[in-house]
């Protein structure tokens, strides 16, 4: 049930960050629909919201379910040869798809753009904003609460993004895909959130790419750098699902187990527990996952942060905090395992003693 | 569209086995839908049937897209504890759920029950059959196509299930939970499928409890213990879906990483399309999977056998093969992987470099 | 200083273990002398004694400082091809090098032949019978106190060794280098002991080609094999100083890693503490090593015993029990190892990342 | 035999360097001897040289087999706790036997001085350098043929003692003890490098604490930094003999391994001709090792860098290049040994599938 006066009576982003409040964000789409047989891989684009839109539906309520505040749009990322004649209709069918799951809980509707293939090429701002305005349109007329600029590799084309989105009037929140070494043109992770926030960000962080660990060694460093600058800007960290502590510059991409042996560095919900504290205790308030984060993931977060806002997720009524659940087992050794000692200090095997732990990642 | 003649015109589950076709199970409920949100660990009871039926229906339409031929009933397993009041509820609506998937593709519902917590107390097989008949009532009344008895670890009670299943007329499967050394009382796998197939069962394997390469291997043991013995049974086998070269007689439960963080054991598609050539090679010829296999597992058996089957299943229009669909990556590394060799050989790092890769059971 | 009445006054090895005493054999001259630069990988051979005595007698001196109670003279191995025109001296001087240095000290000197390499070409037990008494000759000649068959893959063979060594009238000990599924042509270890044993060999047991916990099980067999047969014999057990859980009949061979990269798997101080500790749990009488054993794991097993020995050997001069010398380290953190339930528990870490923990064996 | 004009009239370390020669140094006497029963861990101090010089001569010769142009003499290093009444006889025999063995072949004779223990209580230079000056009169005495001032963590106390070793009017050379973070106060290699250079130091580099890898990463700062600073000096490299690539600033005492559970991490021999390749290609003369180095390693640099000199060390005569003495072996799999391409791609297995790759530092 909607609360009375609608969902547009919902809080917005921003005043829900300016209180102080905790937004989770929501989780991987490509590669968990690639898995439930929705995406093909390689091509990574979001017809499925039209061709099986139960299935797009079912992940969105299975993240709301989690504890999600934010259904983000199922729509293109904006590479020219990727947006056939179908992509606006694509477009508009994803934005209905994530207010419709939106509106059966305390979700808000977020629009997303992404880094363009154009860039690489050659770095003619007029036609990549043109092509961010194009899809922007869509979100426009659809009435998205607030817009998403992630997935950049340079901060450069993030400024132009940003730039585009804040013409709609809503919130804007960037997010680049580096890590602490800094974007593609070596500018680091503090100056690229100094650039974000004077063209106008709102909500500034880093999403994809790099494990949990990563991602919050280069949120530091965009604090710092935020806070040096004498900038005041909300954070936020989408996460990839996967350990990538040996991964280089490029990412998760250049790892050799990429994109369809990612399964040992899967990250458990006890690892996801540990890194939405750590984001919390940085003083990130917009916490999500990108691709590899699964409902169970999200949930983490939200039991993680239950204590401080006062409120479980409707996805915990299946999950005991800890594994407690297990301390009626048949069993004891398994019952051994019902507390929270137990899971945050277990070194979990993988099960597969001829393959390394660490890779050279490509390139 | 089901053919003419309606669903029941579907060739069933012996007439298939008896022409050599192949025939693909479904995969995992339990813990798929607990990542989902549905299930909760330590109970794993499917009450979410009636609670959330979209999330059941979809993870069915999933696995039948997949390439399943089999729906098995998300239903209550066996143990007394567990069959409140609302069991019947539940296991009939259960049955309704996978025949309306089953119906819109060339699926058959199996009905499924489970060894019961009794046994370990005491062994009242008076008792334990009434148990398993008033199970076999609901699959009755909602005519299932035929029956599986799964997950035993003694054979002795393997054998009154599938006593009692016959008793309804159609076929019958059963598996067992062991490894190659045999049930909880140390009848061998040769010995456990001679009983089983003495008792009348027409499909014969394991399931759940230990990884693909422990599954084949128990299987070679059934396969030669029925030849030995002159019998002729069809062969089944749902592994789990993770690796586990390190447990003992009492399978994954007892690894440390039960249930919260077996991650970086998950198994790949690649992992998959290996279990099911050496199935097939094996004269295994019903192929499914069970704890851990999600659709992309089930999706590559189809596609592995697709040669011998003559046909893809539907969710492949999603799936290259062998990765081919990374040939037009902008990254020439990248496109590097579009190959089979390249997967088959890829040894996958787990990212956890402080991590073992083998755990000691408990127990 | 030797006692009073001199050497030969010593007690012989069957008084020591008759009266229930621990005997502590020697470590590996072939490897360990290849890494100080006087022996030839692949070749293997031991002229070393004629051509560098003093590494040699060096060697002896450390394992006697060990606290080993048998010099094994460091001859040829009774392979034809290597017996070259100069083995008689060689064989000689190493005899007078082990009576050297054992007469400095609590040992005996111990004469060794191997199995052949005629045996894989063609059984012809004259010959190869032959071959071994050529040797004994040498040994006779030189008087040593007791002598030993070791390292045979085939237990007819190994019973030919120990009854040609039985000729000379001393003490007979043979070990083979099988794992628990037996030897070369499969026979049970519990059956090899019982040949060898009715052959009259006085000590028996295993040596080379398996890692500390692989011999141990061995030895269980071995036991139970003598046992079941009302047999007498003392065990002996000279295990590899390698961890080889990964290897197949061949042993550490067939490892990728045999001979130049065996270096990961190198035991320490405390995996042979344990090692020891079991052995004389098992009623194993006469404890030693093989390749990889460098004086310091002699004086592990000899600490490990010494308070059923009621004495540390002279080594332990330099070693304080469980690392207690780190007792004074400066740093508190260092000062925290200096104890038995750190290093019992420590899990050493490679510290390569980028290799597996097992490996597959060639052949 | 030494040369006609005797050993005097042997080329200088300087005169060497300067004609663009290779020089490589010895490898680890203090774990060495420890592991071979001379040496008290925790102590680490070198009464052996008086206890048991056949020891002592015994690592020298193998050391000078192996292809060392230097013998260190084995002295107590500089920590007045450790310098009782006996130091001075101590370290004159040290002198006495490193040229004794020196004078054996084309091997020079170093004094070696280390970091005080005082410094890290109070940098009270006057009498730092009495201290260093004390040692330095014996090496004076004993007519070395050049100085070492190694294992340093502080570059203030290392140029104290360049100043002092300065003073004797020999070639200096100066290793520090630290990784590319930089020395104890955050000085930098490259820094630490002109600092010691403008001190007089002839030879400048690092030892000890971090693996050959981490070592040339150092060096290439080192290189840079003197470089930059228009400075000229020869380069040293003498690295641990184990891999490190977890360990912080604090070296491999830092790792829960140290001492006594290593073994895993040696380097192998092909370990070390990719590092003396590399010290060689970064333009790095005076290669050798520090704990952890064995004969063979020391062997590995000069076979290595056998094309570049023209010579082979005495101890190839018991070593084929690249593992080629395998290719007689009778087993056709391990004769597929016998190049250097095996070898070099070999990812050696530890054998240990319950221990992890890295570990965490202490401290």
């Amino acid at each position: 049930m909607a609360p009375a006066g609608g969902p547009r009576a919902k809080k917005g982003i921003l005043e829900r960050l300016d209180a102080g409040e905790v937004v989770i964000g929501d989780g991987s789409f490509l590669l968990t629909l690639e898995k439930r047989g929705y995406v093909k891989a390689g091509l990574w684009t979001p017809e499925a919201v039209i061709e099986h839109p139960d299935a797009v539906r079912q992940l969105h309520m299975e993240f709301l379910r989690a504890g999600s505040n934010v259904m983000q749009t199922f729509t293109f990322s904006a590479s020219e040869e990727k947006m056939e004649s179908k992509w606006e209709a694509v477009n508009a069918a994803a934005c209905d798809l994530a207010r419709e799951v939106a509106d059966k809980g305390d979700a808000l509707v977020a629009g997303g753009i992404s880094q363009t293939s154009l860039y690489k090429h050659h770095k003619d701002e007029a036609r990549i904003k043109k092509l961010f305005r194009l899809q922007l349109e869509v979100f426009a007329r659809k009435n998205v609460d607030f817009l998403i600029a992630e997935y950049f590799e340079h901060v450069e084309e993030a400024v132009w993004a940003v730039e585009v989105l804040k013409e709609f009037g809503k919130p804007v929140a960037v997010t680049m895909c580096i890590n602490p070494e800094g974007d593609k043109d070596n500018v680091t992770p503090g100056e690229c959130a100094v650039k974000l926030g004077k063209a106008g960000a709102n909500i500034i962080g880093v999403n994809c790419r790099f494990g949990p660990q990563t991602s919050i060694q280069t949120m530091k460093l965009m604090k710092e750098g935020l806070g040096a600058a004498g900038l005041k800007a909300h954070l936020i960290v989408q996460s990839l699902g996967f350990h990538t502590p040996d991964c280089g510059k490029g990412g998760y991409l250049d790892l050799p187990e990429y994109p369809f042996a990612l399964e040992p560095r899967l990250v458990t919900r006890w690892d996801i527990q540990k890194y939405a504290r750590e984001a919390y205790d940085l003083g990130v308030r917009y916490i999500g996952g990108c691709c590899g984060f699964e409902p169970y993931h999200i949930r983490a977060i939200a039991e993680e942060l239950a204590p401080e806002r006062g409120f479980l997720p409707p996805a915990s009524e299946k999950h005991d905090s800890w594994g407690s659940g297990l301390s009626t087992h048949t069993k004891p050794w398994i019952r051994a395992r019902a507390k929270r000692e137990y899971w945050e200090n277990l070194l979990p095997a993988s099960g597969r003693p001829f393959c390394p732990s660490l890779s050279k990642p490509d390139n």
